[in-house]
């Protein structure tokens, strides 16, 4: 296996884009990732995106080849293949990419993630995106992703003492983060009292524990590491990548305070890349509710189990703390458009890797990508490093 | 690149299975195909899933996670992943399973597909699968499959000379092969004059010129030719693989009775196997309508374009000649269900190269499955032979 480098990225705003279509919100962070590559569509020799629903969403499947016709590489009849495992879409397409470069069946792949949710009512998302869920066992019973992750929450509260300020405090630190991030759908501050006092959603989740319906897209640019420097003075290589399933429902795990797929793919990332989870400087992890932040953190070893929760309120996870977790704001804050999500968090640790992450940029030198689809069926783990590995 | 052999091979029985829900149709196939190999669910290093439309048809994406699970995958935190392209789901998921393999990522790769399309009524049936076109440009001006094919007949009649008999003749031909198919959905004889005097669905085509909607699933086992006599005395290889995309819209077309995704994905499987199509001895191809069988056998380069409707007039593609295409049955009269069908190809070939296609057995070496998207905006080629390429 070589090393992958990214040699370009791409991002759109996040939020909702009511006067922008799928394909333009895709081919907004194609493009920008074509340029900042310096790269040609005929230089492209495959395409990966990860998507979730754009069949529910707006009525669209095959949308590899929407994207490979509007983006001109058809004309070169470049294949392109959607992949999907729910919000881990992205993570997903990431992997497939760096798999077809760091084998050697492709020299140039580009990778994106998209989603284009608000063009439905809010009720009819949260159905769709029920079905990243058991459908038979736990859909039809009523279980809705607020409902599934409230579950976990309470548990965690129950097992380990974590507190309500705790799990609020993710939501504010992520909202902080994202006022100095220019694509993120909420760019304000909020506070403790704010996020507990908000609209109950499943108790003890408030709206402002969710992260939000979002439509946007992001894409890069992927090489093998020899050829980087053709293309950038300043690339991020790839060294680790994992991916992992467990149970789809959580009736089935043995403790549903852990995520057994986030473990696992960890694992094989940190060994591909000869590293574990103290060479991780910065990292961007999947917290589409606050409490599977401090899930996230705790199954990808950054603390022991049950203590995520007090590395939260020790203010380790802050920007300016010891290991900043998020620092695009997340899924929280910055937006989670389902299939983007895994690939912005490649583009948000390619820019601090770079030192181009402008006010909210951090040191660092290694950086992890957590994305997890529905409530951890399945998972990916990406690890980013300004060297290659040796 | 590796060369990849199937050791194990499952399908189901196609039709329609109201009694069986989607998990279970998908269990059916890969608990067969692992038998067949002799292979444990531990032994298993990935899953790769092709499905196009689970999210409309029974309202549930993340679909690997559901069947990784179910199959007891998830207990090892085995990766599952969907791969999507409309009706070439399947064949995605070969190649993307062939390419883990032939590339020395992963060992022992099941790959599977599946779809349960009889859980809704006919006509939601046409508009989910009309989401395998241009939503905003083919299906909101109501194009259905149908009648996109029926634009590409009237072409090729008025192009071609083609004739109405010509075209009949395909699905004489497909159902007569299914009548010795005993997974086939339809196991019954027609005629042209049947074929020619069913309801009209869209001129020139009617009821008998269209496959029809279907429940099952197929899955294959792949592992690193050196290795297949570990578990076979009879491995059939993949040793080309080709994968490509054209315009999703016909209107963005030079030439509406070629598909251009199926030339390119052919010229780089013959390419990889190091064979051309004299070499190939029996096909499965894309007949998602009777003109479709006619495109492929010329954009496979099996005829001169404008040539295929003759070929089929000759009986070269019949069962006894000297091209048989489609000895299942094909889409037409062993049935399509969507996600399934690129799987149910290799199902096939593998059995005619085993000697084990029972009554409908035909003599070949070298095999061929095309899988084709919508109206081409995705095209999938893989060869297999029962020797290992040189």
């Amino acid at each position: 296996m070589k090393d992958v480098a990214v040699v370009g990225v791409g991002i759109t705003e996040f939020g909702e884009k009511w006067n922008s279509s799928f394909r333009e919100i895709f081919l907004n962070a194609g493009i920008q990732a074509l340029e900042d590559a310096g790269v040609k569509g005929e230089d492209i020799d495959e395409a990966y995106i990860g998507n979730m629903s754009a069949g529910r969403f707006i009525a669209q499947e095959h949308v590899s080849a929407l994207i490979a016709d509007y983006a001109g590489l058809s004309e070169m009849n470049v294949p392109a293949t959607r992949v999907e495992a729910a919000c881990a879409s992205g993570g997903l397409a990431l992997r497939q990419g760096f798999l077809s470069v760091a084998s050697g069946v492709q020299d140039t792949v580009v990778v994106g993630g998209v989603e284009k949710m608000t063009d439905v009512q809010s009720e009819q998302s949260v159905e769709i995106l029920a079905a990243a869920s058991d459908r038979e066992w736990e859909a039809f019973y009523g279980a809705t992703f607020p409902g599934l992750y409230a579950l976990i929450a309470n548990r965690h509260i129950h097992k380990y003492g974590t507190t309500r300020d705790q799990i609020a405090q993710v939501a504010v630190k992520n909202h902080y983060n994202a006022t100095m991030n220019p694509k993120a759908q909420f760019q304000n501050k909020i506070t403790k009292e704010m996020v507990k006092n908000a609209t109950k959603v499943a108790d003890p989740l408030t709206l402002f524990d969710s992260s939000p319906i979002t439509d946007g897209a992001a894409a890069v640019v992927l090489v093998p590491a020899e050829k980087a420097h053709q293309y950038t003075d300043n690339p991020v290589y790839i060294t680790g990548s994992g991916q992992a399933s467990d149970t789809i429902s959580i009736h089935d795990r043995n403790d549903i305070t852990t995520i057994e797929s986030t473990k696992a793919a960890a694992q094989t990332a940190y060994k591909m890349a000869n590293k574990d989870q103290s060479d991780i400087d910065v990292a961007e992890v999947h917290d589409c509710f606050t409490i599977a932040e401090i899930l996230a953190i705790e199954d990808l070893g950054f603390c022991e189990k049950g203590k995520g929760g007090k590395m939260v309120e020790e203010g380790i996870t802050e920007l300016d703390g010891k290991l900043p977790i998020n620092p695009s704001g997340g899924l929280k804050a910055c937006g989670h458009p389902v299939g983007a999500t895994g690939i912005k968090q490649a583009v948000e640790i390619t820019n601090h890797l770079r030192g181009e992450a402008g006010e909210r940029q951090v040191e660092a030198d290694v950086g992890l990508c957590h994305n997890v689809g529905g409530s951890g069926g399945t998972a990916t783990v990406h690890i980013l490093s300004r060297e290659e590995q040796k």
